[in-house]
């Protein structure tokens, strides 16, 4: 059976910090040399990529001159010439530093939170000037190990105050560039502000420029806290702010393992490719953008290991793409969503033009209505759960 | 060392399904009988409660004709009267009769829906006629074991429509009830949806009634997650959303234990009596409703056990809310908190009237900022933490 | 494509605690009436399993007279012989009855204990009569919730009687069980004893008939730990423990979901039956007992959603093996075992013949070994993990 | 109310490595300088500790000659004579250094296991020349994130091979040095061998060398997996098993805090000091060594966070030490654990003499038995609970 090999078109993209990650853990020494951002560039391209995002430290080691700073902007523009990669999202790195020990947008110290917007600014405007959409802002220091060394009602304040102007900055300079907020639970702090999807979500709701911020959620982060990150998704997209994804792979509560897409938790996988690539099942919104993966390449691996496991994101997205479309196309797959009444769930509870006056006057809904029988309704959701398994597998 | 005797003043509620749980575990038979409401109310108002709060079922057994559910009603009035607890909350048991096995107001079976909306709406009738202000909404049933069981735009849009068709009825019945949703993120269901206090508050900001509904947030519910409890109401009360809240005790990431409060992460309850007590250093909101509990007697008690237990959960909080009180108020942690930027987080970012233009501009905020200095401040978390600990053991 | 059908020697076998499970659970009433064991033997042999398991309490209700009792072994044992279905394991419910509340074999109260006895030797003569090899002890009581309210050595040392006194009660009678101990770490009780596959390895060690007693272990128990199954079960074969297992699914650390097999962490779920199908690749003990399934049908479904499920652990496992015999006998995937080292990992560290101090004094082990080009060796463990996906996938 | 001292008494030990942690991790840069062992020596002894442990490369880099060796040992050797401060356990680094990125005693590959057995003999002799009881293996790198990458067999046989081989050189060079094994979970390694208290004490029954080989539990290590670490050690006691401990803090299921003790779960810190200080309820072995603990401070802290987390560590542990003494003194706990049976517990279950014949022909313990009232017999354990919580908090 062939592989599906990628293409532009499968808009697949990798964070340079990905695949450059020099394979430094919290136990051990780096076991892989510095990568050239140029050189990342170049071998994304010949495996299939369609573009690269980037922390500004990533591209710009941190305290760069003005004129190295231009120098490694200028090779990394050559290589996405030459190879027409584009740059679809950019970052900042506000973690590494010993400066944001303490946090960054929320630090306590309010000369760190200067320095972080202005540093977040400034990334922006390279953002803006690569033709980035969306600038995301994962809050990694944002947070504490020790409750009462934070205020937390003025910690949500700065970080509202921070996204605010970084949004406002966007909308002033025409930069067209949305803001996504990446949660996740912890590490490296104990406790990360907004440390789920759905925190974000509820955090964007009391911003001034809601509008412009939106989330960028990552599979293992969610699943550091248990939760689907399917579930999560869906609601971001329901909100309308599903504006940028994470795709790698996690073994549930653990240190964040950033595995390949597809070498984690799989059948969640191919539950968020499903929704990725079919959409809901009574229509709605739909996310069209870069499937962009947020992995490391094992600290046991050189550099032959790299660009396997960079191949091996897009192999398994694809493999997972081909086999939900199947599984959506089955007609037993149709009639078994028809039984358990997933359809249905598409209908209002209230009639159209009912009211709940209607409602409460129906006898045939609750006086009348035989809850037994409904109880011993059909259901099927392990048919559809074996159905979806068979096709996963290839079996069907 | 005397310990503190709750009293009304304390606001200390209680569910009569808690007390009132006959004991019957996944793997085990009931090891109580059940209580009579009444008794519960009687023994809950001498070991110095507040009020009581219920779902329909407990005091109403499912299935109950209308003479029955009067002479239930009459009854629990007249011990209400007997011994003046009120009744702050109000619920709705969606969850247990097998008709509910798929969902409630999420089912994908529209006659679910409907049945469900219905049994919520006659107990808001109840609640509003006993005075409760909050009317609690768990879902434990909304969720799902297979991901393709369920349209998820579909069931988000279901839960709206839901929810604003309540929030609608106790506006126009004039109710004063405001609504407060539970979130848990799994158990009974494998992803229950609105899985986290997070989640909820990006919910209720889509609702149209966004102002009316809020969240019941509870202790082991976060923890299941591997939650910072204290973080999350923090979040939910700067977003104006802590309605109501569920104490109890948990052991992280396994299943629900609804422990006594105290009996689970004790530093992280210190954290939360210190937050509902003190409220932010920096002032703001405040939680000024009941302490509610939200607890299960250990399997292994019989009946004494269950009234100590009762009397262990307000005996925990006030030991912690003693030693909140002491910890602010030492001199030496606020002199920690200082040394630790607390304070200083309360500054905005941008001084007042100060642009990012201006930021811009301020060389001493980046070109001239001195970051490896900062990097090499003193936070002193360490010392905050110790002195937490040792106010918390009653050291200091 | 089509599926495999399984067959009598594919050695299949289920409790009747799992098709059988009216669905009732914390927070929710049964959902399916009681299964006659009769009608499930009769089923699923239909659907090809080889045997079934019990607890005494399954085939027989908890104080039903001697009459009731021999008539309800009579008739299955009727079905048994119509059928065809052996009887591999017999167990011993030792956790629904509240006289257990507290423990059963290591309950503080001995007359409980003398009870527990009682009536597991009572169901060892059954198990022996069935012609049973295996009788499994899952101590799903034995614990706490309160570390004070057990003497730990107490309970360990109540622990290592009462199994050694079975093991001793099998050998005189010359019944020819051999004990499996089950482990699992929380659920119903908040800590139980013997936690994990290697907790029970640790204890089985100091027991007197430590030769008669291995374990039992079951793929969710060791997931709500975190833990790696398939290593469990390879440490339990290497030390010739393995003498029985619970296949089923669950998604990490939350309550005991007994999903059916493969409908949790399917990558895992791959890599066990790899092991139970392959062996280890340098060969050893192998697994030849039941496969097992320990699940649960879920709540939401009646009776056909009962035997879908059934079947559907035996589909997933065959579909498993088929993928996991291919993924060993692939070339390329041998190429990659071999450059990963793991034919080498079978050569002893210390040649044969060599001591240490031949090693000491071999300069090309320490003091001439050039640790940075091994530091640098290339592994391919994503190679390996990938050609595993796709091999899952049926897509090589 | 004042807080006590430590002294030499206590047996207080720190590892170098823990306030000497620059405060790397995996998402940002050393927030603090590298510390000298001399002055970490010299403060520890100022702080009251008896004692101090270190990896090799810990006191001497990695790659020194034997020059530069011979110096650091010198000069730690003249700091612990100028302060008295001994060296009760040495432990190897087999973990940092790229070589070790596959494992270093399990390593697929032959040379790595052969340099890290010289790594680890080489250290030996030093801990034995300093007089170290303990030698500590920590198997960071022993283990796989991709199943298929070990031999499973192999890899036991390699550990076995290499632990038996490393109790015969401690026997031989009479260097009087016990081995104790390490367990944990998971980080660095996706999933490590001997993942907890018990599957290591399962492996040690399996050694040639069983009776030299022990362990050394990790409080924040088990409460990754979720497990009650009192348990664990616990079960190691009882096994004769429990060689030395770390005592840390942890926040559950989640990345490797490494807090100060008892700022984790402090309830089962609070258990463990119990167990520790007063042994069993009924007797029986104790823990007599060092109270080590292996933490880190705070990556926000400089370096009078170190000094303060380390002397934090001590008072935690002499806090809970007196209440712990308290708790057991107290009349009414003593009656409260007679009410829950915990003396009970120590009566074998078999009386002396009785067999189980005699058993099976006592009625009472059966055919006559009141399973009823057994089950309604009273516990008392949330008594228990809230008298600890209230010795704990100081308030009795």
């Amino acid at each position: 059976m062939s592989t599906p090999q990628p293409t532009r078109d499968d808009k697949f993209t990798f964070g340079l910090w990905t695949v450059g990650w020099p394979a430094r853990d919290p136990f051990g020494d780096a076991t892989r040399p510095d990568l050239d951002p140029v050189e990342s560039v170049h071998r994304l391209a010949e495996l299939g990529a369609y573009g690269v995002t980037f922390h500004d430290d990533d591209l710009i080691p941190f305290g760069s001159d003005d004129a190295a700073r231009e120098n490694h902007i200028k090779r990394f523009r050559a290589a996405l010439e030459e190879t027409g990669l584009v740059v679809p999202m950019v970052t900042t790195n506000l973690f590494t530093h010993p400066v944001f020990k303490e946090g960054a947008l929320t630090a306590n110290d309010r000369g760190v939170r200067r320095y972080a917007m202005r540093k977040v600014m400034r990334n922006m405007d390279l953002a803006a000037e690569l033709g980035a959409q969306t600038y995301v802002l994962w809050g990694g220091r944002e947070g504490s190990e020790v409750d009462s060394a934070k205020d937390l009602k003025a910690a949500l304040d700065r970080y509202r105050e921070g996204i605010d102007t970084l949004a406002q900055y966007s909308i002033d300079r025409g930069y067209g560039l949305r803001l996504a907020l990446e949660p996740k639970p912890n590490e490296p702090r104990g406790d990360i502000f907004l440390p789920t999807i759905g925190h974000a979500l509820g955090f964007i709701s009391s911003l001034e420029h809601a509008d412009m911020v939106g989330l960028n959620p990552e599979v293992g982060h969610e699943q550091m806290a248990g939760l689907n990150y399917t579930h999560g998704i869906a609601q971001a997209l329901w909100q309308g702010k599903l504006f940028h994804l994470d795709l790698n792979g996690q073994k549930g509560p653990r240190y964040d393992q950033d595995f390949v897409f597809g070498h984690g938790d799989l059948l969640s996988a191919f539950a968020t490719v499903d929704l990725l690539e079919n959409g809901f099942p009574s229509g709605g919104p739909r996310y069209e953008g870069p499937r962009h993966f947020d992995y490391k390449p094992l600290r046991t691996e050189e550099i032959r290991g790299v660009w396997d496991s960079a191949a091996a994101n897009m192999r398994s997205y694809l493999l997972l793409k081909e086999r939900a479309l199947a599984f959506r196309a089955d007609p037993e797959v149709q009639e078994a969503l028809a039984e358990a009444g997933v359809p249905e769930s598409a209908q209002p509870t209230l009639a159209e033009g009912e009211t709940y006056e209607d409602l409460l006057r129906d006898r045939s809904a609750f006086e009348d209505f035989d809850a037994v029988a409904a109880g011993n309704r059909r259901i099927g959701a392990v048919r559809l759960s074996q159905l979806a398994l068979e096709h996963l597998l290839g079996a069907r």
